[in-house]
């Protein structure tokens, strides 16, 4: 008989919520699951690291085919503690999500989730990270579920080229008009905070903002394809280098 | 008069540390300084977020040319904060470091400086973080400031590409054999965990580890440069999308 595969799964959003308890039902079919999820919300954790406190955790149910931890620290700890330490092989997947929010554009940068997939992703893993644009704890995950495990299935048949992670993105609709193949969309936050004078003195500000698209309207970017009522799948690399601008520096006027 | 250029300075090592004092002196010869750091470390934080607590600053000092500012956030929070709500007009550069530590590699997606690098990008700024391969708190920065300095002044002059920052490291050695102009290495961090029992009963584990490149030796890579003692700047973009694998996914059957 053949060895079911093994799915990695973590979030940002911790282990209580409905988005990663809603990716286990899916995927449970699929393969054997191994969950190493924060033990509370992580959201906007980017690909952030715990190297000044230690981490520790702790099994919190294990059934048959599915076994699930929660962890002190970021959702990259969770990810590294999971695969080095708690992983009983190297895992054929790693899944992050599903995330509470959107996670294209710009907001990869950001995002916790994509913070897990980047890091499956440099550990040559192929990783997919998976997002519903709508912040609600008790988001309709339903009409995303079967992309989810029809993606999975298909990166477990295809693979992924080394380097290359999938940012898969839902729009908060019922029904979704297909998939589009994206590139990240150009754009930036504006209007980012809003301040307030503390009863006892003294200013603070909340982080709030605007998206703001940089781009015309074209069917490639995941902005737009998510306006559009489709599924959004933007392929990722880990690898950040410019490698164009890399020869034009080559004339620059660099020595002391 | 011309207007002298407005440099805007952050770190993920925090408001006190030496690479940011160091950072300071050597730039204020060149422009006007708005500093807006960490209250205290942050180092590691990546691209990391804070949108569920508020945010506080304080004016830690002004002097001609020169405010400085530490605030309770992220890295990015600190760009964005000083971008929207403190600095007098845009900045003409963002700046991040010096680093105490390498941030060359795959580093990249876990450093704090480099997420105020990506942020003053994101925000359509030329943006450069400089690291030093040194983490000791006193480390000895001065062989690096020449360098700073100069590629500082040639980025005001140039310009960077939108969406392209650098990311600028420094080997720990009191000469360098030049600049090199690089990509990020491709290599991943193993024996990543040292776990401990703690007095009172369970299991807790520290981040820690061994880089391990998986590339043969090619002078272009920032890790190889870096070991053979050259300055290693590494053109990295915020865009990172893969665009050969979106076409190569046109194929992928992502029906349900």
């Amino acid at each position: 008989m053949e060895r079911k595969p093994l799915l990695f799964l973590s979030n940002d959003d911790g282990v209580e919520a409905k988005g990663l308890k809603e990716l286990i039902r899916c995927l449970r079919s699929v393969g054997d699951l191994i969950v190493v999820a924060p033990d509370a919300h992580r959201s906007g954790y980017s690909a952030s690291i715990t190297s000044d406190i230690p981490l520790r955790c702790e099994k919190v149910d294990e059934q048959e085919g599915l076994v699930i931890y929660k962890c002190s620290g970021t959702p990259v700890d969770c990810v590294k503690l999971g695969l080095h330490v708690l992983s009983p092989r190297t895992p054929d997947m790693v899944i992050g999500g599903i995330n509470h929010g959107d996670n294209s554009s710009v907001n990869v940068h950001y995002s916790g989730t994509m913070g897990v997939v980047i890091e499956g992703c440099l550990k040559r893993i192929p990783s997919v990270g998976f997002s519903l644009c709508d912040h609600n704890p008790d988001a309709d995950f339903s009409p995303a579920l079967p992309y989810v495990r029809r993606i999975t299935e298909e990166v477990l048949v295809r693979g992924l080229p080394e380097g290359t992670c999938l940012n898969v993105n839902f729009p908060a609709l019922s029904v979704y008009k297909g998939v589009k193949i994206c590139h990240q969309n150009r754009g930036e936050w504006v209007k980012e905070f809003v301040d307030s004078r503390h009863p006892h003195g003294g200013r603070y500000y909340w982080l709030t903002g605007e998206y703001e698209t940089l781009e015309g309207e074209t069917e490639k970017s995941d902005y737009w394809a998510l306006k559009k009522g489709f599924v959004a799948i933007t392929p990722t690399r880990t690898d950040m280098t410019d490698y164009t601008v890399m020869d034009e520096m080559e004339h620059w006027n660099l020595n002391v």
